[in-house]
């Protein structure tokens, strides 16, 4: 009897592509031994065929044209490792289309085209797995999909951007500033030269948004995560932040309040005890808190990007995908259970005026008399009720202060209008700042 | 078209039986929809037919028979949540004999059985599934088997028991003396009654075991792990731990060491830096660190015991076992990846003279001329570095002190052996108590 070989195009030739093909080849007669099936990188699709590169292949396997590799009839599981939304659209929608298995590590692929990508799959008894998509190495997808199956989850609270969570650790710990360190995480290649996707959040509410579609089964549109990054984060917050047994860490939320029927995403500064399972968790790993009506709280911790790390998880879903082709199963929605059934579709986005947490706010201002007084009414007038304040001159300019509002349980609505009411105000000398206190557990 | 049921046996009905039964009632419709079958618990065998319970059910499916109801021809999957290796072992095989999945959390069984039992599944083309065997609700195993599929683990580190991790973080937290927590966690039922099984370890070394199974395809017999409870853990021990920046837990080591191709599976009192993942997990908490060779170090915690945590977990393997049913699959071996071809058997145990570690030494001596001269040259005729020593009044008695000694790293056999010597010398008031000092990440 001839060996079964499951023959798998990688679209995609950078780091984590060459990751793959790495950790593939060097267990590959593991896996064979355990799949009974070989398991082979039989065509490549690379941007640039002229760049040299640190894995050495077989150039009669690769290719300019990442569409003829995935549509490439030997080719079973298409790995799409490109990024970006726009090929890598064309790609994943081609070979679902031809019933193929796509893999993909893709989360601004799936935020923004998930819905017609897995209806595609099933449309054409394929699959789409995305196991690497968020917090990279650690199998977190798998756990809300297999592990916790029976769950229904009130929240998710992760860690979810390894560049922010390094920039934050380190202003931590050296008391720099988030330009400082910015530059020189770009220099170690913990950030992009091109750092907006990571520091504005928008990484970390792509991968929010799909964990939220498979914890409740529903597609929420980028525009409708409540985002913030950490560039407006100081010094003063941090330090504040140290001295109340906090951290200030970048947190993505997905909030599910069965009452109101209504969902919420979310990524924010956040202020998080440090004794609380992510308030120690430090530099670029991630984490992700899952809230189970079943079984509790249950955490993951473990490094969210790299080229192996990213790679363990792609191939993760390889053998899950070989398991598909060698044993059968029913197509589009095996080996999942589709969430779909959590009535996704009915779900509301929740409301500001719905969400409540105490709050954290930073103003700068002209040191005269009556800015308190001022400040204070402004809370008022919108029913915030104040927990603490604490003044300190900021540097060598004695006529700005710099004023730290904490506040009792309050609307995110009722901040949001605070601080736009107090952006309005004379004395104010910058934009405030504000980020929630977390209540996590 | 008729639905298609699967009908379940539930082999005992003590807390985690019933955790099972409530919430896979309360879900049923949902499954129904995600898996497009009917999910039903047919029978259930109890110990004691008369005894009331929390849980109403149909006393017709109640049967003081466990092996009926295993062997019933209309039970596909036989839940066995017994308890113990006698009658659960016999249940256990009847039913895997009849080719049936069994789904166990029964760490005990596992640890002196599993060998048998495993490899009657495949005879008889049956699957044996355990999620909930290892660290309750967090779903460890698949992560082991599946999330991290590709990667070989070179160690795993785990707070396995609950109960031991509540006693020593209220000694720490409440500076309590070990028997008196231990008769307040006995009334509010965080220990058994009998509390043999979680104090000295033995519960932990039966999931260690498990673990080293599933990383390595070895099964370590119980008398080979080496092993030592919480019950001489002293306040000492625990605020010198505090001091220092650390923690004492009941940590259970699987540590691979492919040179010498050697394993080696511990359960022991050890001092955890705070700053490490498993530090501070506090509480009825369990964390598992696994580290593999491709993703590097992921964690999990969360609750390792309970009813409902339990159950997450035990239904987690229903659905797999449904999936099984419904979609069909190989016999025998699937859905998971077969350890074995990890070469299991042929690794041979580690040997004290290889495992090195810092150490840890608390002894109780007469307070005289001499005495500490005595004991370093017990330590240098081992070879081992003193790092500190700190001696210190114990209670009113001033003829008695404590002195607690630090090493710099030694092997494992070496200290063994300078506690038996420690323990022949006169001026010794007391059995030594010693423990590594982790240095975990």
């Amino acid at each position: 009897m001839s060996e079964r070989v499951i023959n798998i195009g990688l679209c995609g030739f950078g780091v984590v592509g060459q990751g793959v093909l790495d950790h593939l080849e060097r267990k590959r007669s593991v896996l064979r031994e355990q799949l009974g099936v070989n398991i082979v990188v039989s065509r490549i699709a690379v941007r640039n065929l002229s760049k040299a590169r640190d894995i050495n292949v077989d150039p009669s396997i690769v290719s300019g044209d990442a569409l003829s590799v995935a549509l490439d009839p030997d080719v079973e599981i298409v790995c799409e490792l490109m990024g970006g939304t726009g090929i890598a659209r064309e790609v994943t929608v081609a070979a679902l289309k031809a019933g193929k298995i796509v893999i993909t590590a893709n989360k601004a692929l799936l935020c923004d085209h998930g819905e017609e990508l897995l209806s595609l799959a099933r449309e054409h008894d394929g699959h789409l797995l995305f196991e690497a998509s968020v917090a990279g190495g650690i199998p977190v997808i798998k756990a809300i999909r297999e592990g916790l199956v029976i769950n229904e989850f009130s929240s998710i609270y992760g860690i979810l951007n390894g560049t922010c969570n390094y920039i934050l650790t380190r202003m931590a710990n050296e008391g720099l500033s988030y330009p400082e360190i910015l530059v020189e995480a770009k220099e170690l290649g913990y950030a992009e030269a091109k750092e907006s996707l990571d520091v504005d959040g928008i990484d970390a509410a792509h991968k929010a948004v799909v964990l939220a579609y498979l914890a409740h089964g529903k597609w929420v549109a980028l525009e409708d995560v409540r985002r913030q990054g950490i560039t407006d984060i100081s010094q003063e917050d941090i330090q504040f932040a140290k001295n109340s047994g906090y951290a200030v860490k970048l947190i993505a939320v997905v909030d599910r309040d069965r009452a109101l029927n209504s969902l919420r995403v979310s990524v924010l500064p956040t202020l998080v005890s440090k004794q609380c399972s992510l308030g120690s968790v430090d530099g670029v790993h991630n984490a992700v808190a899952i809230h189970g009506d079943v079984v509790g709280e249950t955490v993951y911790i473990g490094p969210g990007a790299g080229r192996d790390a990213t790679a363990s998880a792609v191939i993760s879903d390889v053998v899950d995908a070989a398991k598909l082709l060698i044993f059968g199963g029913p197509e589009g929605g095996y080996p999942f259970l589709d969430p779909a059934p959590r009535n996704g579709s009915n779900i509301v986005l929740a409301s500001a005026k719905d969400l409540k947490s105490r709050y954290y706010v930073r103003l700068v201002v002209v040191d005269k008399p009556g800015v308190m007084a001022e400040i204070a009414s402004v809370l008022a007038a919108r029913e915030v009720s104040l927990a603490s304040v604490t003044q300190k001159e900021v540097g060598e300019d004695e006529e700005r202060v710099s004023l730290i509002i904490t506040t009792h349980l309050t609307t995110e609505q009722a901040i949001l209008d605070v601080v736009e009411d107090l952006g309005n105000l004379e004395s104010l000398e910058e934009k405030p700042f504000s980020m929630p206190i977390g209540n996590f557990a």
